[in-house]
């Protein structure tokens, strides 16, 4: 990022970068010297299934019917592609046409927004309110009409870190349901939830597979994004829709990650169960030394979870573009302004927030923050 | 295929599979053992650049830039993409939306008309005529009218085989060039033209950059198609329109599959000539005993290059399906129809070729083809 290139570390010490959602770690040796020896298995250079592996997409649905309770069918109910973004693609490509609409809560992951814009899909935003910043059931139906033909939502989120309980999310499956329309729900974050909870009951009834398009992504749990690897779970008739359009996106998703990953569902549950407790621990850590040592200068954390926090910055009618930039060039701080991820605010004072992530650094470096968050206060009025 | 099920080996011996446009060979050891060692690299588990490794993206184009002779710039005018399906998708969503047009010569290769429907973009099919299936420039003019955002054209072309000239593809340069249309060329098989040869000129004039779009395939000149690998190279105007629609899809491409390939441009580059002379000896000789020992039969070779070769067959007023479908239940034999390669015909005397893909088998194999053919003719009319 520009910004940091004029940051002097004699100020604060060394740069600290909270802007990137990316694995925190490399995968562990075990699945590093899997990916190894897959590269010697010459059908690995092969095209594949174009739904995916057989073996992933039969050992992936396995751990995803003990997680829901549930009994979703590997072959015609779960699709592998190349990446979690690729699969948001194939869905709205699948389900859309120019000038149909999609509702998507703000603050929105930008790439969402992009695809749908890029499209010609109206993107319709359901606006969630501070300090929690969940979506409202009740305002979302105000917003669905006859070209309406999804609602996304992303939980654990992106940018807010905001989880949606299981009863918030069943009212968005009834709405869903109600109105014949898609619940586009991405989960790529889910493993890094508390206490292995299950992520929601959705899945329980079968009546999901009328209205749930689920995804997933292996970047994060597996620490692999370079392999592009997600997934789509959808009942049949979705499915049959989408494998069209996969058809033109992907012809299969690379091979050796899939094989890898097939292995790695068992094989690195313990590393992944690590992963997620020190993730935890770093959302605590954070929430903790925040709201303890920024008290009197106004910093607050409003929600966090999976790999983000989102922060409300204390200076009031400042624009969180700015409030990022001085972070970056005043104390070396990199953070993402919550503007990233919301087009449009209806006044300022609704512009307070920035997304920082939490994965990618040790517990010694958060601790380090809140002194940057104070120090930035001490030196706003004399910055121009 | 559910026809080669009823075929019975004791007519005329094993199954021989001419449908698939896959490479024969796997990659040699050399460029497997680099992919084994890249694994252990954990950088390579890591998101990438989006337009695609920098040293994928620098070796590339210097090969590039001798083989066409030119000055491709490796940072603004090549993109590396996760595969060539999502390189035609990229680019077709970046410069068409709903409703426009885009000219797509017949027999056309399925997986691009599929896309355009599914995009909800109007195909234009400009009919190529047997037996040389060549692309006529005039006819094509006529087609364009002020919804026309491009021509695509493949060469050595899928299905048929056929090679355009340089002054063919000079026509079609001039005719993007006065309508301000791109032209898309997607070149996945020009490893295998004859004796090096360059593909074409229009790279030598630096006009090239205001309606070239280049598409290129990794997964055939490196038989790696299990790691999806395409390129797009075409002017920084076109580029900085592409690259927005490419965040939206792939993030980044796989990276082993990409350093890999950057070492392999060179590390290979004897094999990968091994395999084009390979290639030219088995169409050569397909078209030979093809010619010679079914003359009588009436089957003929009408075009052959790259993978495959686009063969009449004998039954008049019979569609190229039920002829594919014989061949595969009775003399195990399969091949595609030409009916996969275009959506309707005029009249049932055009449906009259079929797809060889001669590249995935021996030449020992090629050398059974003719007798099968001639049985099917012996066989025929006792048929129903």
């Amino acid at each position: 990022m520009a910004w940091s290139t004029s940051y002097d570390e004699s100020t604060c010490g060394r740069l600290i970068n909270l802007a990137q959602g990316v694995p925190g770690s490399p995968p562990p040796s075990s699945l590093i010297q899997r990916l190894g020896s897959l590269t010697q298995d010459t059908s690995t250079t092969q095209y594949g299934d174009l739904k995916g592996d057989v073996g992933l997409r039969k050992a992936f649905t396995k751990d995803l019917n003990k997680v829901y309770n549930t009994q979703i069918d590997w072959d015609n109910e779960c699709l592998i592609t190349s990446g979690a973004n690729l699969a948001f693609a194939t869905v709205v490509v699948g389900l859309a046409q120019q000038g149909d609409e999609i509702i998507l809560p703000t603050p929105w992951y930008f790439n969402n927004e992009m695809q749908l814009t890029m499209l010609g899909i109206k993107t319709v935003p359901l606006r969630c309110q501070p300090p929690q910043f969940l979506p409202d059931p009740n305002e979302c139906r105000r917003l669905i009409n006859d070209k309406t033909k999804a609602i996304v939502l992303v939980s654990p989120n992106n940018p807010t870190g905001a989880i949606y309980t299981n009863q918030l999310l069943k009212e968005f499956a009834q709405i869903a349901k109600e109105f014949k329309i898609a619940l586009i729900l991405d989960e790529t974050y889910r493993e890094f939830l508390p206490n292995e909870t299950k992520p929601h009951e959705l899945f329980e009834n079968s009546d999901w597979k009328e209205y749930l398009i689920q995804l997933f992504s292996f970047s994060k749990s597996y620490s692999i994004p370079g392999y592009r690897l997600g997934s789509i779970c959808c009942g049949v008739n979705f499915q049959t829709q989408l494998l069209k359009v996969l058809d033109c996106f992907q012809i299969c998703p690379n091979r050796i990650g899939q094989q890898a990953v097939e292995w790695a569902i068992e094989g690195i549950r313990d590393w992944r169960k690590e992963i997620t407790i020190e993730i935890l621990k770093r959302q605590e850590l954070f929430k903790e030394i925040i709201n303890q040592q920024c008290q009197q200068t106004n910093w607050k954390v409003c929600v966090g979870g999976g790999y983000f926090a989102y922060v409300q910055h204390p200076f009031k009618g400042i624009s969180s573009m700015i409030v990022a930039e001085r972070l970056a060039k005043q104390v070396g701080l990199i953070v993402l302004p919550g503007t990233f991820f919301n087009s449009k605010f209806e006044n300022v004072q609704d512009d307070q927030y920035l997304r920082f992530s939490i994965a990618n650094v040790s517990q010694e470096t958060l601790k380090l923050v809140p002194d940057r968050l104070n120090k930035l206060c001490e030196m706003w009025d004399s910055l121009s």
